[in-house]
């Protein structure tokens, strides 16, 4: 890890989503990246920007979201330029979200090198996270190279897509990376099992590292139409008018990930397996997993939070509020605001279902 | 029932309790009481308060209750003078209670006829209600009596009391009442079981008649240091020196309930069964059982609440709450203002346990 930040360096924080599988901490008005869903005093996007410092200047960290999120951002991440929040009229999936950032940031800088990352996720070795996304910026920076972090399975999870590399073929200037051989949708159990056995197989984790001309070239190339919307915007970048001429082409774009219409594609593409504590934190009983419990198997926000014979549990509230809980085995209990829900961690699958209106 | 309403009619409620066993909706700031607990826009106090319509006059209801409710019984109750409103400076059980209010009655009119009755339970058969009370007060206008309300017992309840009837005597004057044999605490369960068997025992409602001079003689006899205290204070009842008065000596009142004081020792007490749908609505369980249920065995107040597999639950909330509950059997979830109670129904006696701060 460089000492002296490479003035290159850009980070990307895609925060754009709407965390429905938290419901109740998680709303549309104030989705899960935005929330200190562990109690710690640092909301998810925070935790994210946190995990780069010394690797990339604030002035060169890029978040683009919603236009409702602008001010949450812009409130919980005082230390990059509001003229850095990117601010998406609609949603389009992370194709078009990456293309915009990416020709605002090569007008600002052609030689850049970005990493691109959620809002949401966990990282609990940030050591070794910078060390993995140091060592692939400069790896980036030498080749034409599209690199994606893959993190080594630790269970046949069904809830991410996997990553096949080629460990046959280490690159010649990073023995840590290696050709991707395909990338696979979330697997069913039977085919996850199969993967992990193979040792070939490793998680996505969304993270992805490039430099800015390889990924304008690789949209040029899979994506043109799209390509063509933010090359035609090249002279108005960073003035007044980019937000106007934004919400007007913006939904014009294709709805498709970077995943689809790039990675799956592209030559180039590389897998940099690490292992770095990582979670998306995609479900309760995620967060059930990777959040400290107690003796009982509880998992506790709040600070005025009494449990009764109650075990594997998840409590989550907010500090001023006084919550007894007696009896339960295995449930969720979560309020906020005007909002409780209390259901069966096992069928948290059905959040979306208990939250409709 | 009498269509003009007898003068001398008065009525007691008695308000000073502190329902700790509904917590969290009742709570010492405000107890059961005062609470709309079936949401039907009236509180236990304003049901009692109308039960007694075209029986007794606005001008002749009394409430005792402590000091710090004051506000909230004139608020619920605005019909009846505030001078009406006696107010307790420490709690003392029910014999200073009435004796305090007795004296109080007779010091405006000694031919005063008095029902005295809690403020926290359910009558649902008000028509029966009114004819026993009317019936019973006619009897104590023309008898040195005292007359409780004895409930056919429809189950072996061990959360009552229980009177004992000689039945081979009812009164020459009204063959509906008959004597006391005896009073007997709450029963364990094979007791109440043989109380049931032997149809002699009635539930006590804690509902009493009797007219001023009969009450306040028994007093005089039974409790004539308590008697002194307020026959002293006869010349400033109803003066501004009332309260100061009241809160220097009432304290000085023995502890003790006007069943142990006075009806467990005086003579001429009666019993008059009734059945009038009565329940003291005691525990969150009592209230399972009166109140209206969906298929399930729900109970349900407020206006956003959604059940998914839940059965025999009790959910109270405010009207403004949305509440989503799945897959419990046999619980209360009660919340409000910014306390959350979650608990197995059948272990509802722990409340006072769950709700120690």
């Amino acid at each position: 890890m460089a000492t002296q930040i490479n003035s290159n360096n850009n980070l990307v924080i895609m925060a754009g989503g709407v965390g429905s599988r938290f419901w109740p901490m998680s709303t549309t008005e104030c989705p899960k990246q935005f929330i200190d869903v562990f109690g710690t005093g640092r909301t998810f996007i925070q935790m994210t920007y946190d995990r780069f410092k010394g690797l990339i200047a604030p002035e060169n960290v890029w978040v683009v979201t919603s236009r409702q999120y602008a001010g949450i951002v812009a409130e919980q991440l005082p230390e990059i330029p509001k003229t850095n929040i990117l601010l998406e009229p609609c949603r389009r999936n992370t194709a078009p979200c990456i293309a915009y950032v990416s020709w605002r940031i090569k007008a600002k800088n052609s030689k850049a090198n970005i990493v691109v990352t959620p809002s949401d996720h966990l990282v609990t070795d940030v050591v070794e996270f910078q060390r993995v996304v140091a060592s692939s910026l400069k790896f980036t920076s030498e080749t034409d190279s599209i690199v994606t972090l893959g993190m080594n399975p630790t269970r046949p999870e069904t809830g991410y897509g996997y990553i096949q590399a080629d460990l046959m073929e280490p690159s010649l200037s990073n023995k840590e990376i290696y050709r991707v051989d395909s990338f696979k949708e979330k697997p069913n159990l039977a085919t996850a099992q199969k993967y992990i056995k193979s040792k070939e197989y490793y998680w996505n984790s969304g993270i992805f590292i490039w430099s800015v001309s390889t990924i304008v070239n690789a949209l040029r190339i899979y994506e043109p139409e799209m390509s063509r919307i933010f090359e035609d915007m090249l002279p108005i970048y960073g003035t007044d008018k980019e937000q106007a001429i934004i919400d007007e082409r913006f939904p014009l774009c294709e709805n498709i990930s970077i995943d689809y219409a790039v990675l799956e594609k592209a030559d180039e593409i590389f897998v940099f397996p690490a292992n770095f504590g990582w979670s998306d934190v995609g479900t309760w009983g995620s967060l059930h997993t990777i959040a400290p419990t107690d003796a009982q198997g509880n998992n506790v926000i709040g600070n005025n939070v009494k449990l009764f014979e109650s075990r594997n549990c998840i409590v989550h509230t907010t500090e001023e509020k006084r919550v007894v809980v007696q009896g339960l085995d295995g449930y969720i209990v979560a309020e906020k605001g005007d909002t409780l829900l209390i259901c069966r961690l096992d069928e948290e699958q059905r959040i979306k279902e208990f939250s409709a209106e």
